[in-house]
């Protein structure tokens, strides 16, 4: 699907599919009969409920699991916002196809194939403190990247980014979503000094300030406050839901990408998980907003999609006792008294 | 090494090891050179250099991990404190040498070898409302079958346990190590209702009562209050620490079990990790007091070494990123500004 107007994308937001309800009924049937108290998998088993539902599989698959990783650069980077210079967004989507990053590692050790798509690395995004970061056109041909990267097949997707000034970016668009300014949204990201987290709150206060007018709608804001890598996260996302495939999402950057989706339409990230809370303190805000609540809390903060590919083990571990345990008549052990 | 007094095990806990100090310092050296932002990988690099200085392997290694699940029987279930039958106990022993529990799928997709090891089922401890659970020479014998079921060159010992009725212990365990009655320490274990709480409450208390004289000596309320599978976990531990290797402790139950060696040496549990806090209350309390951070919370409850085998999967990808990411130079990306 390709997008080329707001409208379009409005309008794939009303046809989203839902979980299988009855593929979820025979799937919770089948946890209460396996030898373990009832609910004493915890989250485990509502994630392989989660899985079966959106797969359409009683028990289901994790064979095909794809981390994408969207990598773009940043006008406001400009103004100090980060710790790291903008060369390095182009040397880590170097560094990831050469296998040296952590996501590297991690997508080995997670069986899963790791897809990098840089996007225009060379023609960074306007400043937004003074234009919007993105014309329409430009908003949504980066949309339509995310969207267009998703394997139809796919059993899992799993959502990574790399931006040098993101995390400005994704504060940006938490302030135009949910309200409040730079002293509420801005964090250290990749590790400013104070200094920094001080221009970084400046920047995102004067687009708040720019963009005013528009605030109130979702692809406007994330047109005007975002990156092209949170567009195409934006477009993965909603893709993977078109095909019914569940998500992992990531950290601070990864949510707030997807989040005009659920202000688009209230059940729009039904199909996904968040992976963890990161150390990024914006994070948890935005996961509460979201109603969204983390798998894992490692402290993690690196993004490239790292703290879904640790989160993808949970689900393994959730769908191998699903699949592999013995039923309480099978094993003949006693049920509750 | 065989104990058949206390004396034995607090002479034991005066020769511990520690952690190699070198090792630590180079595997610190190592994470700062690697191509993410400093800390960014939050836990999993606290992690990597955790394995590496209890290992003295600059890069660990996970070639060997052991899941040790003692089992013992309750007298204490004579008081109607578990939502399970007694006899599940034996039950879910031979589920788990059928391979049809949740541990036997989560230790088959962590690459863990399971040893499961029943400790006197048809014999269980005492009540200990009205007696010691067992006798110092029980205990004794029990930390010693623990101490022995740990491999000197395993590289990774992951803790469980089964045991109708042993979340009271815990319970009574905890209130005995670190204060507190009934009303403080008792939760649903594997799921009793309103009324079975009360009666938990009130074994607590009761043994609280009968043994007020040895509160005050951990080994002699680990004996009074605790199991033979909560002694054997005490062994295990003791035993990795005798060898350094790392150990993953599992939920409540496990926690409570390896509390006295914390009383009897500060440092006792340097050599451990919480793998997860689960959903039993007193769960967080006990953590709390050990000064223990877990590395999961995803609601379990389940006991089996569950939650250790789950976690088993973080050290991993701690260990793979450690191992395999590129350094700065070596992937020629920029540092910090």
């Amino acid at each position: 699907m390709s997008f080329s107007a707001f409208s379009d994308l409005r309008a794939a937001c009303q046809t989203l599919p839902l979980a299988n309800a009855t593929t979820k009924a025979d799937a919770e049937r089948r946890q209460a009969q396996l030898t373990k108290p009832p609910g004493s998998l915890g989250r485990l088993e509502e994630l392989a409920v989660w899985l079966a539902a959106w797969q359409s599989r009683f028990i289901p698959k994790l064979d095909s699991v794809e981390i994408l990783i969207f990598a773009g650069n940043h006008g406001v980077v400009r103004h100090g916002v980060s710790a790291f210079p903008a060369a390095v967004t182009a040397q880590m989507v170097a560094n990831f196809e050469a296998g040296g990053a952590a996501i590297n590692q991690l997508a080995k050790l997670a069986k899963a194939k790791l897809t990098v798509v840089p996007l225009a690395l060379d023609n960074p995004t306007a400043d937004f403190t003074v234009a919007p970061a993105m014309s329409e056109i430009e908003f949504c041909a980066a949309v339509t990247s995310g969207y267009e990267a998703v394997s139809p097949d796919a059993d899992l997707i799993c959502l990574g980014e790399m931006g040098i000034g993101n995390t400005t970016a994704a504060s940006a668009l938490c302030a135009g979503l949910f309200g409040g300014d730079g002293a509420r949204w801005v964090g250290r990201g990749t590790g400013v000094d104070d200094d920094g987290l001080v221009r970084k709150r400046r920047a995102l206060d004067a687009a708040l300030a720019t963009h005013a007018a528009h605030l109130g709608d979702p692809l406007r804001v994330a047109a005007a406050l975002g990156g092209r890598e949170l567009a195409a996260l934006l477009g993965a996302t909603l893709a993977a839901r078109h095909h019914s495939i569940p998500v992992l999402i990531d950290g601070f950057v990864c949510t707030v990408a997807v989040a005009p989706l659920a202000k688009l339409a209230p059940d729009a990230l039904a199909h996904c998980q968040a992976a963890h809370v990161s150390a990024e303190s914006g994070h948890r805000m935005a996961l509460q907003e979201l109603n969204l609540s983390p798998l894992l809390s490692l402290n993690m903060r690196l993004g490239e999609g790292s703290g879904a590919a640790v989160a993808i083990g949970v689900l393994r571990a959730a769908v191998a006792c699903h699949a592999g345990m013995a039923t309480f008549a099978e094993a003949a052990v006693s049920q509750k008294q």
